[in-house]
């Protein structure tokens, strides 16, 4: 089986290297940043250089996305007209509802051969430099198929996640980007905005050094790529703004509190929060 | 050198365990928590169970205060009548001013012979079972020693921390206070927040069940004491709240960025903070 790679960043090119323990035989892969193209077929995760997101579709019997989410429309329109008959498409973007919007708006018929897909998985360290195959061992991978879904398609492609050590849960596509909102999104936005805040002020540099190990991974995910979580901010925008909006609220609240020392207040909300933290279960170990 | 422990939970019998390396022989230990007294006493943290903080006081060469910071006045005024003429003071909060503040008021001349400190070191699970003579090891230790303080004094409570394994760093307490209340303070605020905000949801169980590597990471401070972190923030509000209003007024903007879809803005506020988290010199290893 012939794998085509679109974006050779974190997610793709560790895809592409742990997906070979699941029948990929070959890789052909493409990104507009020529520099990690040379990359990733130095690192020996893609096997031939393409030109074009349309050569990659031309060639492969499964195309993966691994572009930044609001890039999807347009590599999608590249690919439609080139797609073969029997080709699978399948994406690895961190929101689905806009995902398979722009899917089916460019697909066509081929929409029943698109698998959305989500694995939670990443580090905080972008690019191809940094793909590993072990990635996705032990994490999750949703998948939100909708009714159009050729399910012999998407067995195919949990079959190659499964290869590679992940969990298959399926989701309702909404479900998903509200739960995702809470979860990803919305913390690495606040993450992004305390390390921002802290850097803006005039002596930032000098507060930034004194940070401990809360601190550091409390901001871990602040040093991801800001393409991507952009991207990610928009597309999944009516989600995040709401769980936004709800957290504001509650910050609100306790800017009150810290103002008027209302102990009490203070205490019920951090005594929620580390009961309800001490309690998540772990399925990937902390 | 005897060395009376008042507040035997992680920081307390951490130090009580690393300092013995510095030449502490014996511990006499107290805690309003019986139970923690025990277990501490099981644990070999301290020797002797005394029956009050001003038991403790009569009996120590040193008396390290490891309470709450709002329960250190009290403390400080149960000790004061008790401590012997030659007897230091230190302490392990994490706020300086409104503790040095309490301690001038309770000592008297005593105060010279106080010395505030402040370990940069802890883990998100509470309590004397979790104490660790290493915790500090590699950590700096910030001091704060005022115009008052007694030179010898400090650099006793230095030298112990030192063979602990810490680096010393003097500095402002209003600074520390406006520092700490950043790159501290306020992640642990926002973290405690957001894990409330989602668990108390309808569907927030749900959604907590999905939480990956880097809402884990993002959260793990979330899980610390409540009742030592309500304390933290009510005695540090001057300088929390005045962060925690920038940070609010941040969050505005990017509550605007993300509902009218303002890439730009997003983009360069998260391309700030990756390059700045990215930056963090480690003092610490990562």
């Amino acid at each position: 089986m012939k794998l085509g790679l679109i974006g050779v960043g974190l997610i793709g090119g560790s895809a592409a290297a742990a997906w070979r323990a699941g029948g990929i035989r070959q890789v052909i892969g493409y990104d507009r940043d020529a520099q990690a193209l040379r990359r990733a077929h130095a690192h020996g995760l893609i096997d031939t250089v393409a030109a074009s997101a349309a050569e990659v579709a031309r060639a492969a019997d499964l195309v993966l996305l691994a572009v930044p989410v609001l890039a999807l429309p347009e590599v999608l329109r590249e690919i439609a007209p080139a797609l073969p008959a029997q080709t699978l498409v399948t994406d690895v973007g961190s929101t689905k509802v806009s995902v398979i919007e722009a899917a089916r708006a460019a697909l066509g018929a081929a929409f029943a051969r698109f698998v959305p897909a989500h694995p939670i998985a990443g580090r905080e360290l972008p690019g191809v430099d940094h793909a590993d195959p072990q990635l996705f061992a032990g994490k999750l991978v949703i998948t939100t198929p909708v009714a159009e879904t050729d399910r012999a398609a998407c067995a195919r492609v949990e079959h190659l996640w499964i290869s590679a050590g992940a969990r298959i849960v399926p989701m309702d596509p909404h479900e998903h980007d509200r739960v995702f909102a809470a979860v990803s999104h919305l913390p690495h936005l606040l993450a992004f905005a305390l390390v921002a805040a802290i850097a803006a002020e005039p002596d930032g540099a000098h507060k930034l050094g004194f940070a401990g190990a809360g601190f550091r991974d409390f901001t871990r995910i602040a040093a991801s790529s800001p393409e991507v979580w952009r991207d990610i901010c928009i597309a999944n925008r009516t989600a995040l703004s709401a769980e936004l909006r709800r957290y504001r609220a509650l910050l609100d609240h306790l800017q009150a509190a810290v103002d008027g020392a209302d102990a009490p207040l203070l205490e019920r909300t951090f005594a929620a929060a580390a009961a309800a933290r001490r309690q998540l279960t772990t399925w990937e170990g902390e």
